[in-house]
């Protein structure tokens, strides 16, 4: 059976674009239209069977057309889909990890490099044309923990163990699997997990157990002085918490590349305070090349009646 | 026989008075005196049998007392104490590379990465409180050569590894040695070396052959795009050419730890231009817990008569 008609949607127009030129060159018998805004979208919607992208209009989850059989998201998340639509009896499926698993865990490696180089300080320095020598120190042997072990999860764990760092794990679920580094699991563990790490990297799904996990509490388990790094979900963390750990000095800074409210509101206050880095969910960016040979993959299994 | 009077010098006071409380508690018998700047070291050089530091100035390396026997550096390099002061009967030594390879490795690690996800762009977007997503790319794969495989440069060259990239090394000696990645040795392989470099990482001493190495045609043999991290020496770098280079568009950047003048004067041009990051010389810091007990084994063997 031939796969139906696919809207691709991305807000990001260049992102819609080339995933259609990839998936027309590969497969030129399907029908592909593309859009990057909710008009758009709902003009190309009649008679989609496939719809595939990521920051869907709600308007269109909320509404999805009768013909609609599968969603693909082209990120690793798909909560946002699941918040919105009554997938009743269509398909969600998502991409896998992999993909930007290298971009997130150089993200990952360069913050907590960054936050013991002071790289932010010698920056400012240099707006300021100043040059003035300042301690640095080493990130190896520092203590780290890695909250999320998933496809990406194990991947910066690796790139932070080959750093030198000592590298402590916690994944949700209680199953164990073979690791070259302590792992903590299931929620009763997860105190024992944060106790003293100098840098916590939160690489979690966004659920109703990890909604909010990084409170108060939780951020005053951690050693004096640490750093925060989010690549996961900005509502892992609560943002207020933060800003007053960051503010009582107990929490040495944060590099947030997720962020609750996501963006970031001009007159929010995450943007000036010292030592917390804001930058706009990049480290996982969607590369056409890299994430429509997995829908590539799909849409054959799809069309075999095989699992996605 | 006793070890004489030790003068122990460093512009950063506290790097002086920190070295010699650690020197009196472990060799309380010595007589250890220390300054910070040119008129004290002067007022405390009568007798001096020891200068151990840094930054020495010219006056003393000009006219050396004549009890002065050995001068020891703090940090790794010592060209220039050799090119100031004719050594005759007396001893230089320097201190080896491994206390400050891993800060160094770090910094080399984090400016690569930095590079790839644009982390400065992203400082400046912050800055304006700009929320916008800005795509970024993996070092994953990605071609860099370590120029200097010393104690530092062999480090630095296996946090490249660890990060996922092809690496290449060149030493300036034919010696050759086991390497897990190519190593070309000797200036007639360099300019082989060079060919292609995404990125290019300078971890060379400063010799007759080594100063402005890295010239105009130097850096036309990188890859377009190219960026350069010199954790060496500045005087390696032609300063004016990589200014031009980056300018023209061919080198995508540079991170400069160490910069030809330095301190880099509050007009020059280097300050201002996008793409070139500068510290003022923080990534090889001197501790003098980490580098004062080299010192005190060379103390044991300077009393003692063997080999420094």
């Amino acid at each position: 059976v031939r796969c139906g008609p696919i809207l691709i949607f991305s807000p990001e127009a260049g992102v819609a674009t080339e995933a259609a030129a990839l998936i027309n060159s590969a497969r030129p018998d399907l029908v592909v239209r593309y859009a990057s805004d909710a008009a758009a979208a709902i003009e190309a919607l009649p008679g989609i069977e496939v719809l595939y992208g990521w920051g869907f209009p709600k308007t269109i989850l909320a509404n999805p057309p009768s013909m609609l059989r599968w969603i693909q998201k082209m990120g690793a998340g798909g909560e946002d889909v699941l918040q919105e639509v009554a997938l009743s009896n269509r398909l969600l499926t998502r991409t896998p990890g992999a993909p930007i698993a290298a971009t997130m865990s150089d993200y990952v490696a360069a913050a907590v490099l960054n936050s013991a180089l002071r790289t932010f300080d010698g920056f400012e320095q240099q707006r300021r044309r100043h040059w003035e020598e300042y301690p640095v120190r080493s990130v190896e042997g520092g203590l780290v923990g890695v909250a999320g072990l998933g496809d990406i999860g194990n991947v910066v764990a690796s790139r932070l163990l080959a750093l030198g760092m000592t590298v402590r794990g916690w994944r949700r679920s209680e199953t164990k699997g073979a690791s070259t580094f302590p792992v903590y699991s299931g929620a009763p563990a997860f105190s024992d997990f944060l106790a003293g790490l100098q840098w916590l990297v939160l690489v979690l799904p966004l659920t109703s157990e990890t909604r909010n996990i990084i409170d108060a509490s939780a951020l005053a388990k951690l050693a004096k002085g640490a750093h925060l790094v989010n690549v996961g979900r900005g509502e892992l963390v609560n943002t207020d918490a933060l800003c007053a750990a960051v503010q009582s000095g107990h929490i040495g800074g944060a590099t947030l590349d997720v962020i609750d409210p996501e963006p970031l509101p001009q007159g929010h206050p995450l943007w000036d305070i010292p030592g917390i880095v804001v930058t706009p969910h990049v480290a996982g960016p969607l590369l056409p090349s890299k994430v429509v040979p997995y829908f590539l993959e799909n849409i054959q299994r799809y069309e075999s009646g095989k699992p996605l």
